[in-house]
């Protein structure tokens, strides 16, 4: 198949640009590098060394024989973004160019802004080029399994759900509530695929994922093919960041009472899922709500799960919970449903969260020197009421 | 009190202008005269004359004895809005600065993209600069009865609602579906001042209104006060619109089946209840939602009533409904909740729909000569599915 990547030089995209190529699939990437920009406006930096896309992009082709095609440009550019859709009409375009971060979101007007702009307005443009010139393109667009909050009901896996609302049924959209101008961002998104999949009958894969970890998927096999890995107060998502921590000797640091229930699962199977998701569309005009996720943890979990494995590398890793930046509920119901992928044959992790998390502590280990320098972002300084 | 209205170049923003300088409260006035521009894109204008900002700020002063203190802005630009807001501290700030036109938003990218880039983020720009600098200002913002699509229940006038999902309980945001970007956008800012309010404590007034009709208030008494009346295929709502077909002698218009049933009031109805909600705000720190109407009818009702009406002034208007160039439901339930307004005193109507559309064709009467040279925009061609 013909897919398209955008945000081909981030944390998935790459890796899942990878899984792709490596199974026989062309690949074409889109990124403008805002994420390297990003990450370094806040101090911080990719744990593990990140080439240039030109080294990734060349050492995948010595890897797998195949090269993926790469484009620096912007999707909030109608003109230059339509017109290589155009060009290629892919047979699926996976969008992941999309600012990635909650604490990023809420450092202020400017970045709320921003997040609003780059989301929002990306994901109109994706859909109106789809409509005007590839209208057989599958979208795979990513979401997050936090545009549902935290709500008493069971999470369904779908696009809208039969309620009673003071006596009267009806059908409506899952209900949704954000926890930061990014998590609104794609509920936004979210709203605005379905209008399009309702008018113009766009196919549209729309993915409810949890926090991804690990450094490792089965392609990623030598240093030139790495893909970011994000640790500090901004950028990094929880069991990521708690493996810095221990590594740099810190104590492992749950915000709050730490009985935050999130779904998480590896960069390995969330590659996986993907790929079969591209391989699997719905049918054509069809939307289809996927959440994705293997594993359901408090972070309090986490913590002690990071720590049992530091133990055995010989690290001490203490857990010291700290005040909880974010305006969230710390002890709460949690339990989404989870059809598609079981369906697809993703039944349950492909390694354990212990496996996973010893791995990704022994690739960090080699670069404990890099991240001494990172010492200080690893608190989280936006603070959601600020 | 000290009132700061955004986009009261508007059709609703002038006329509140005017009734609350009337009513002794100090009015200061923004405007980027964006929608001025954006109808004689569409090659339109106002129905009837629009004078300059300039000539009606100094009749008004003449009739009314108050100075409105005007900027020419863009509350896109952060620096430019919180600087104002920060220097006159306002009891209220109206936001009507948005761009209003459901067809608009549906014309191509571009357009959809300027919506929710100029709704979404002026909205956040405000929201910022309350928080920031004038934590005690009420924002009193124009939100659309549209936001709740037609719903099989009763619409709730209020945040949140009580619902059963699947069998389990929970208090959901009230479910919302947007007809075009425009709406989606509006849904969007909803969800967004939410938000605001929850983790800030931003005290807000979020209205939903249905169309407005109507050339006048009390205290437009002269043409160099009048507001502007769009009547276009982009930008005329329903009752205005087909009054402007029955001076031109062309058929009305209703789109589709005419079952479409919306919540409507007068403009007169409209200032009224916005200066209420103004002198009466909800407790600090609360988010009021009011769904602001007075009257619910079929598109095909007021066809009706429309072409009862010119009769009387001797005009022949027939009925002829077109294809609608809308995805929308043309028979449907329709039933919103009405709390907030009557308990502020406004129980029905000021005057009989009847009255008020004999006042918009006697207006509208005058201008015939003027309206001949817009007989072709009056159509829609602005195609949702196309």
């Amino acid at each position: 198949m013909k897919i398209m990547i955008l945000g081909i030089d981030g944390y998935i995209g790459w890796a899942l640009g990878l899984r792709l190529i490596a199974n026989g699939h062309d690949v074409i990437g889109v990124d403008n590098f805002y994420t390297r920009k990003a990450v370094r406006e806040v101090g911080s930096d990719s744990a593990l060394p990140l080439p240039s896309m030109e080294t990734r992009i060349k050492e995948a082709k010595k890897v797998f024989g195949k090269e993926i095609q790469f484009y620096n440009l912007d999707i909030k550019n109608f003109a230059k973004i339509s017109e290589l859709i155009k060009r290629y009409k892919p047979d699926a375009i996976v969008d992941f160019a999309e600012q990635r971060s909650a604490p990023y979101s809420m450092v202020d007007a400017e970045h709320a802004i921003y997040t609003m702009h780059n989301n929002i307005e990306g994901t109109i443009n994706v859909l109106y080029a789809i409509k005007q010139f590839s209208p057989d393109t599958h979208l795979v667009k990513m979401g997050t399994m936090g545009e549902y909050g935290t709500p008493k009901f069971d999470i369904p896996e779908s696009a809208f759900v039969n309620t009673s609302i003071n006596g009267k049924e009806d059908l409506i959209t899952v209900p949704k509530w954000g926890g930061s101008w990014y998590h609104w961002s794609k509920v936004h998104d979210t709203n605005d695929i379905l209008f399009a999949n309702k008018i113009w009958g766009i196919t549209a894969t729309d993915i409810m994922q949890g926090p991804v970890y690990g450094t490792r998927t089965k392609e990623i096999v030598n240093k030139k093919l790495f893909t970011r890995l994000d640790f500090d107060g901004v950028w990094g998502t929880v069991i990521n960041r708690y493996c810095v921590e221990a590594i740099l000797g810190m104590p492992l640091t749950p915000y709050g009472k730490g009985g935050q229930t999130r779904a998480f699962l590896s960069l390995e199977d969330s590659v996986e899922s993907l790929k079969r998701l591209i391989e699997n569309p719905p049918n054509k005009g069809e939307y289809r709500v996927v959440n994705q996720f293997t594993e359901i943890y408090t972070v309090m979990e986490l913590a002690n799960e990071v720590k049992a494995i530091a133990e055995k590398l010989g690290i001490n890793a203490e857990i010291k919970p700290i005040e909880n930046p974010r305006v969230e509920a710390e002890q709460h119901y949690y339990n989404p449903e989870r059809n598609v992928l079981p369906k697809l044959g993703i039944l349950k992790p492909s390694r354990t969260l212990p496996d996973e998390v010893y791995a990704i502590l022994s690739d960090l280990k080699n670069y404990r020197k890099r991240l001494e320098k990172y010492r200080d972002v690893l608190m989280p300084k936006v603070k959601w009421r600020d």
